[in-house]
């Protein structure tokens, strides 16, 4: 018996209340795959749940009609349940394009129920909605609504719903009865997650009261239109039961374990209304949400829509009862998650300025590549393969060396291009060092010693996310992180990074921020990132010939024959900016394989530099193409290296490095304290790129 | 504007009702496409079709869920209108397998529809069931059923059709309600074509009351089994609606025409019910089938089965006002037609020694083969392409020249191989002939005759059919027909002309009977099968070497130096039966290509020979293969070639033809009332060939 987490493939988890759902599944211990096609969704709300969850998130980009693609993941996990959210969902667009609501829904459903049945999945919550009901005021005392009321969809989007949960009975009673269903019929979920990280992003004019009026307070839209308020309620406006997505999410989870705890031998097919049964107007829901945002939304009331009715409000009795559920959250909560989402995203995830694409052919999204500052004068691409940075143009030149593709980067002899390094950075003299009184070991990698944290380097580790925000005009942010725990490393305790990429295309810098958690242990960290430039790559003989370089100061650590610190600071021949000349780097001289200290004096003993100022270490320039790299940093140390060794596609001297970072070998001699990281300190450190 | 026939897309068309309702279609002006999947249907009854309606009906093996495939068909037609009849109906088996009644039904609907909008046919009649209605008798004053009465489906099966009835209706509002849908609730079809060619063919054991009861007249089950007979009716049996599938089928033209007649810029969708108005109970059908049959089938009363219900009658008074139609045929006639189709089709289409394939590699068809006493000792292979005798097998050993597949009949030089020839074999001096006093020219395609009926030739024409029956153990049947239009032929009068193949496994026997009838003008007729025999084909030098043979007699048709008769009467130096040794052919020779005639004295002068006695006019044997074949005919004359001109893939003498036949070119000398088939007037001959 094994106690691997059960995995769930939740359809249509990139949607609004797939990824809200996926969040509260992975806080219940459940792993999850996630199947969507995006058509109505973004692949980014699945990198945000990474980050928000620190889990990697299978993905595959999938239309559920696809048998052949869905099949993929059947044989690729073993699929424990089925959360099934995928499908055209907008009431409005479903009278007007129904062929496709009934294709796509349908079809997408009985795809997922055969396949299921083929590899002997059978459990499944299935995202249905109160819509099935239709117009209950038609009956005598179905307000608040019981799951017995008689349903009668008055639109194409109901009828799918209504069409799939005949399907599951019949499947049910078709087959011993052994399939565990749980329909959850949905009443209006609002709201986002608290974190602000995901929520509703809907393409196009919002059809839902909520999103719309945040879109009118975001500056978006002119202003809410409010349909009749000369309705027989409190204050005239129509009556609906809200329900904050994050109770909605949660309403799953308990379905789920119901499901799980029914006997084996005997299945189950059941709806549950998942709503609050409390009824808000429209104007309540108006007021709590200006009150959340602070602004004074405009409207204007406008005639009755046909279809609407009074009151719609969820008798929850049953879900009460039996999934031992109910609402926790109320509408002003999920007014001011919403704000926060809506202020924290104004655009949902759809961004402009930022691009991607797979690094794969077939599109998997593991190989994900993400530009930041797409289409304007400085833009960034990072691969979420080493949170690597896989190309930086400037001005639409690229001037570091990469890979087209996820296969370069893993190539054996990949030589670090681009990437994010990690554990530890540089040198560890015979791969030993002793903390906590305990010796470490780790593979030797490099002549005697181990080099750029050995084979558990971060550039061959597939990062979470990114978060992509632009929060103003000219920046734009990628946020990556990177679980790796101390049972997969040569290292002690679990360490958590973040890489943050920040691209501001006004003052063309891309600034790289590291930070680092550790858990259990404490552990050695140095982080940099081993970009190689060539400031001429456009029209240069493949080389960084011509190259002129001047550094913040000649001195350097002395290494003896093993490149192991000798203790001692020497001068090397370097131009620094005090020089008149820069140092020109030629065809093959000189070579630089330094580490350069910015301040012998100034060497930090905090594990964190993040709020120290960033110092100009390096300036590089080249003639031919008049680029100007300037190479800042918090950290003391800097290698430069002039790629005498570069291979792996590339030949020697066609990029330089420069590697800020703490002293080579650190954490075996006095400069020991700054790369230990203790649970609950914070390492930080921090680089920029700055061009002109 | 072009006065065509319209153009009717009948999926499921090989279907019970669909096969039916083709029939209607046809013989009101209407042409047929059938598209069917063939999953609980079998091709021949559009081959039936064929002969019954006597029009060639483009068949598509297409399963509607593959768009694709069904695309084809709306790009190589102009349709004009669509009778949506495929789908599965078994209520039953929709409950053990409701996903693919699902997939099926709905996504097959859902396709049709997509691609009639892509194609701008917007007109369809829907076969939904009045099995929508679920248990009528639970609503009061719902019996007899009207339309409106609320609907509940108690079976996946049902589910199915209210699916798309639903569908039907929301796109029908979502595209300014252009779309003009007919949906037909029938009730319960029963009965068959009173031609006896088509009725209901259900593959297992029947799901109704009339083919169960039908396969027990028929000994293929014990007994009939009546579920209950405690319900509150005259006899204590439940009470159905059974419709006349000529009348249901009907129903559909009725509806087809009464969407035509709606305003063009209106559409509609509109649902109607098909049944009589009357019901009968279980025990009055089995009397009136009873009655029918001439036996008493024995039948037991068992309980009642779940989900039956005392009366389900339709209300048909909507489409007795709006679509004029009202059955007129009663169950007596139903149960008169069905035991028809019965007796004369005990298994249905379902024959044992039938087999048939496709000479295109894309299962077109149009290039079928047939192949009758199949898995026997004696088989006959035809192809619907001049209803070209294929392949013919005795003891397993194929003993005439033929090609694999169509590309090799249609090629230009395949010298008739196992052709039927018509209108006219043999030659027609200078191509010219005298009809009631017309002077008619036909293209000159042999020298400067024209032979074997010119570029009219029938041996690249489509035949229609066949119907296929299996009328006794040794037995088999395939019966072919031709309507060459005048319009069509240089030469006059619209001939229709019937090739029945006749298989005797028992007796080795191949029979051709010939059958022809002219409208609008006489024409000139003379009719034979040109198949090329090989009698050692197996382990012979590819070659005619070796066979002997004799005939009835060595007198022959003199011609002149444009091998035209002179005239006279010759001998030939061949053996007779009267010879003691036959004429043994050599490698080279001896070569005939000549007109042997029977008997001077006994010249028919009808066109009919087919009520004379058949006579034996060539024997032939291979020694080393051991086969013997004689050949019989009606025919006056029959032409005997060594084939020295063979070509086409073949070599000279690797085949000799004996064609039975009417004296060459007697249609311009003294034999001219005997070729001559006149208005009313029956062509007819036979040729027979037996092997030992």
């Amino acid at each position: 018996m094994t106690t691997a987490a059960k995995k769930v493939l939740v359809t249509g988890g990139a949607g609004y209340i797939g990824s809200h759902t996926v969040v509260e599944l992975i806080e219940n211990g459940y792993e999850c795959v996630i199947v969507d096609n995006l058509c109505n969704s973004s692949y980014d709300a699945v990198a945000r749940l990474e980050i928000l969850t620190k889990h990697h998130i299978p993905f595959y980009k999938v239309d559920l009609c696809d048998a052949e693609g869905l099949e993929k993941v059947f044989q690729e996990h073993k699929i424990d349940s089925v959360i099934h959210f995928a499908g055209l969902k907008a009431v409005g667009e479903s009278t007007q394009i129904p062929l496709r609501y009934y294709h796509n829904n349908i079809l997408g459903t009985l795809v997922l129920l055969e396949l299921m049945g083929k590899y002997d999945v059978k459990k499944l919550v299935f995202s249905s909605s109160a819509t099935v009901y239709g117009d209950a005021t038609r009956f005598p005392d179905m307000i608040p609504i019981p799951e017995e009321c008689p349903l009668g969809p008055t639109n194409p989007y109901g009828q799918t719903k209504l069409a799939i949960e005949h399907i599951l009975h019949d499947l049910y009673n078709s087959d011993n009865k052994t399939w565990k269903f749980a329909i959850l019929r949905y009443f209006n979920p609002i709201g986002a997650h608290p974190s602000g990280l995901i929520g509703e992003d809907p393409l196009g004019i919002p059809n839902n009261l909520l999103p719309y009026m945040a879109q009118v307070a975001v500056g978006r839209r002119e202003k809410l239109f409010v349909f009749g308020n000369d309705y027989d309620s409190r204050d005239g406006t129509p009556i609906r039961d809200y329900i904050h997505v994050v109770d909605l999410a949660k309403g799953h989870i308990a379905s789920l374990k119901y499901l799980d705890a029914q006997d084996q031998s005997q299945g189950i097919c059941r709806e549950w209304n998942l709503g609050s049964g409390t009824g808000s107007t429209v104007l309540e829901v108006y007021r709590a949400f200006c009150d959340a945002s602070g602004i004074e939304i405009p409207y204007e009331i406008t005639g009755r829509r046909a279809g609407d009715v009074l009151n719609l409000t969820a008798k929850p009795d049953r879900a009460k009862r039996e999934l031992k559920w109910q609402t926790e959250l109320d509408v002003a909560a999920a007014c001011r998650d919403l704000w926060k989402w809506s202020t924290d995203n104004p655009f949902g995830y759809q961004l402009k300025g930022i691009d991607a694409k797979f690094g794969t052919p077939d599109e998997e999204f593991d190989g994900r590549f993400v530009t930041i500052g797409a289409g304007s004068r400085f833009q960034a691409t990072i691969a979420n393969l080493g949170a690597t940075l896989a190309d930086l143009k400037v001005d639409g030149q690229s001037v570091v060396l990469n890979y087209k593709d996820e296969a370069g980067y893993l190539s054996k002899d990949s030589c670090y291009i681009g990437a994010t390094i990690g554990r530890y950075a540089n040198r560890i003299a015979h791969g030993k060092f002793n903390l906590n009184g305990k010796d470490y070991q780790l593979t030797i990698n490099n002549g005697v010693n181990a080099n750029h944290g050995s084979i558990g380097s971060f550039h061959v580790k597939r990062f979470l996310g990114p978060i992509l925000k632009n929060p103003s005009k000219d920046i734009f942010t990628a946020e990556y992180a990177l679980v790796d725990k101390s049972e997969n490393s040569e290292f002690p305790g679990s360490l958590t990074v973040t890489v943050l990429y920040t691209v501001n295309v006004a003052t063309k810098t891309l600034d790289i921020e590291y930070t680092g958690n550790v858990e259990g242990e404490a552990t050695p960290i140095n982080m940099t990132n081993h970009t190689y430039f060539n400031l001429n790559k456009l029209n240069g003989p493949e080389s960084i010939e011509g190259t002129e370089i001047q550094v913040i100061s000649k001195k350097s650590i002395d290494v003896d024959a093993n490149t192991i610190p000798t203790g001692s600071i020497i001068d090397r021949d370097i131009a620094t900016y005090n020089d008149a000349k820069p140092t020109v780097l030629g065809k093959r001289s000189p070579d630089y394989d330094y580490c350069f200290v910015i301040d012998e004096k100034e060497v930090p003993t905090e594990v964190n530099t993040s709020s120290k100022k960033l110092k100009l270490v390096t300036t590089a320039y080249h003639p031919d193409s008049n680029i100007k790299l300037e190479v800042l940093t918090t950290e003391p140390s800097y290698q430069v290296y002039t790629g005498d060794w570069l291979c792996a596609g590339y030949h020697p001297r066609q990029g330089f490095a420069v590697e800020p970072g703490r002293y080579v070998d650190a954490i075996n001699n006095k400069y020991k304290e700054c790369v230990t990281l203790k649970p609950g300190e914070t390492y930080g450190s921090k680089i920029q790129y700055r061009f002109s």
